[in-house]
């Protein structure tokens, strides 16, 4: 069966990379036999919204339906079309109207990268973050009272469903207890958030004795990024993080931080019970500051294909599924190995500048294309 | 004129490390003849929790207004007592009470410590981060519905006024521009959280064309935390970081462990009109799981006097005011001197645990003391 893949560039870099991620994944295809048929779109970007006042057209959604993934490069060009108007109008309303309830990250420290922190080796930092990825502090509901006027006061409401929190911890525990450490963390901020987080910290413990066989920690949100960077000892473990919808996204972007570019992190936007298509991406945004400039870098564009960035734990649940479902082990087990024989060898002319070399995001690109089809 | 210092050591290592906070002090008012008076309560500890149900008395606030200052342990036995009870039936509603808005807390790299970070000296990292600290995230409004059902949805309210948004950019406004550099950088998330988050950016755009000599950044949270443990640019500059309760709260966390251990970063609650006594404390919390070993590391207790962390840089406002006001400089100058003398001279048997010694609190603490003495 031909997996259909629509393809969405978006805006700024994700225009850049986005060509290295379809050819990368054309070059699995063709030295595995795969069947890839790639669509693309040029909606949900700045530049849809400026040609048509909106960033999607009226038929989105029947249009996206009938394919099995989305492929997304990045979104926003703040300079033209407010954050909030261009992420809130495309990007941000697949997670929620495609029910893409799990994010998932994985935080890996890869061989020739380096590494931001002091001292730390490959094989030191390999975790996941699941972050919930449709409520919480992302709620969009509130507004604005005695405005103008030194009474004006804002008020946003974050909402946390039993549904929402019980099915991403699910999601979460299941993904800790087949990994071989079998350890979730929870992120929460109970001490200071006193409504919400402690229902949050309650539906953890409650889910927690479905899994006796999990060992779970929690810590609130502030520590939890300075043990991200402080050396761990034998009482702080990352295995799996999971956290809501706000402390996810911090934690996806400090985990790949650490683990020396976020550049090159992928993020799966996910529904787990296949009803709609799931959407893969790479965790950096548009980055306008270096767009047009062709030196961005296309790794997380790459392994952001859901095949690849779940082939890393075979157990996954969600990988194990997908990856059974398409039966693209093999494809995706040689896309990570070309990446990761590219990065070690650590060619300045071939890496790009947030790892610390020269290259473009054609030489890293076409680098990790021919490394493929050698396989 | 004495100064009038309530003196509240909390639970866990709050109790451990006070004792040389108080110490210091008093070796600075020795050497600089200085007039302090300390007087110590046992409320806003859970141990007081557990004799009254309340953590504080009936009479706190006529109590505490009679005192210049307060200085603070750390509070919070979560196996005791739920967090949420213990931080806001006391830290917390001091904060709010006595409209302690600004929360202050230094980001330095101190000769001697070791950084977790890779290749970074002392000198590279120096900046500020000022939070907001009564309103936004920590609204303590809101609540459940359906309680016990699958419908069960909690809520809860971020709150931000125009008051309380301007009034902390304003502080952190002065605060830049007091700075060499004049640089300052506001934490947002206007692209993910819609409606609290865009009114700050508009806030701070708003302030600061009444500034006009600072420079102003802003990034999401998210992008934030990965800055600040990735190697600078010349585009990255920290110099004082604005953020809301929540954000300031992570960023104060993660800044500090970023310059080798939230062990020793002071931080102050600031009620710049002086109207209210200001609060002083370490960052750290009271740790449960090292207290009552002797281990905690004393230092953030001893510069989280208030004098000392604001003597760093004379030009900030409020510890410009406070200064001015008790006439401490010298005093400030050589506790801080002290503390960088031991630090730097890095004995293992000196320094505590989380700086990679084997140290006491108790080592820790009078060796300071003793380096206060001699000046
Ligand atoms: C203890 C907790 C409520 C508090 C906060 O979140 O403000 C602490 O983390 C701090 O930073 O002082
Ligand atoms: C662009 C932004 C709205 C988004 C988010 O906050 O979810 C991004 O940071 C991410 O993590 O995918």
């Amino acid at each position: 069966a031909t997996l259909k893949i629509a393809v969405i560039p978006g805006d700024g870099i994700g225009t850049e990379v986005m060509p290295y991620g379809v050819r990368c994944l054309q070059a699995a295809a063709q030295a595995f036999g795969l069947a890839l048929h790639f669509e693309t779109f040029d909606f949900a970007s700045c530049v849809f919204y400026q040609e048509h006042g909106e960033m999607l057209p009226l038929d989105w959604k029947d249009t996206l339906l009938k394919f099995d993934a989305i492929y997304f490069g990045a979104v926003g060009m703040p300079a033209l079309v407010p954050d909030h108007v261009s992420l809130w109008g495309g990007l941000l309303k697949f997670r929620r109207e495609f029910d893409q309830y799990i994010n998932l990250r994985p935080c890996r420290l890869m061989p020739g990268v380096r590494c931001p922190l002091a001292g730390r080796q490959p094989g030191d930092i390999d975790f996941w973050v699941v972050r919930e990825n449709t409520e919480g502090e992302y709620s969009s509901i509130g507004g604005k009272i005695f405005e103008g006027t030194d009474r004006e006061t804002v008020i946003q409401e974050t909402v946390m469903t039993r549904t929402g929190v019980d099915r991403v911890l699910r999601y979460a525990f299941e993904l800790a207890q087949r990994r071989p450490r079998k350890h979730l963390t929870s992120a929460t901020k109970s001490n200071g958030i006193s409504i919400t987080m402690p229902y949050w910290d309650e539906r953890v413990r409650e889910m927690a004795s479905n899994y006796p066989d999990v060992a779970v920690d929690k810590y609130h949100i502030d520590i939890l990024t300075a043990h991200f960077v402080q050396k761990p000892d034998v009482h702080v473990i990352f295995d799996v993080v999971v956290g809501s919808n706000l402390f996810g996204d911090i934690l996806s972007d400090l985990g790949p931080a650490c683990t020396g570019t976020i550049g090159i992190a992928p993020s799966g936007n996910i529904n787990p019970d296949k009803k709609f298509p799931s959407l893969f991406e790479p965790v950096h945004g548009s980055a306008p500051d270096i767009a047009g400039k062709g030196i961005a870098n296309p790794v997380g564009m790459i392994v952001s294909n859901s095949v690849i960035s779940f082939e890393e734990d075979k157990s996954v649940w969600a990988g194990q599924m997908m990856l059974q479902h398409f039966g693209f082990h093999d494809a995706a087990g040689a896309m990570l190995q070309a990446i990761e024989r590219v990065l070690a060898r650590g060619e300045a002319e071939v890496l790009t500048a947030d790892m610390g070399g020269k290259g473009t995001t054609k030489a890293l690109g076409e680098a990790i294309e021919s490394e493929i089809l050698s396989f």
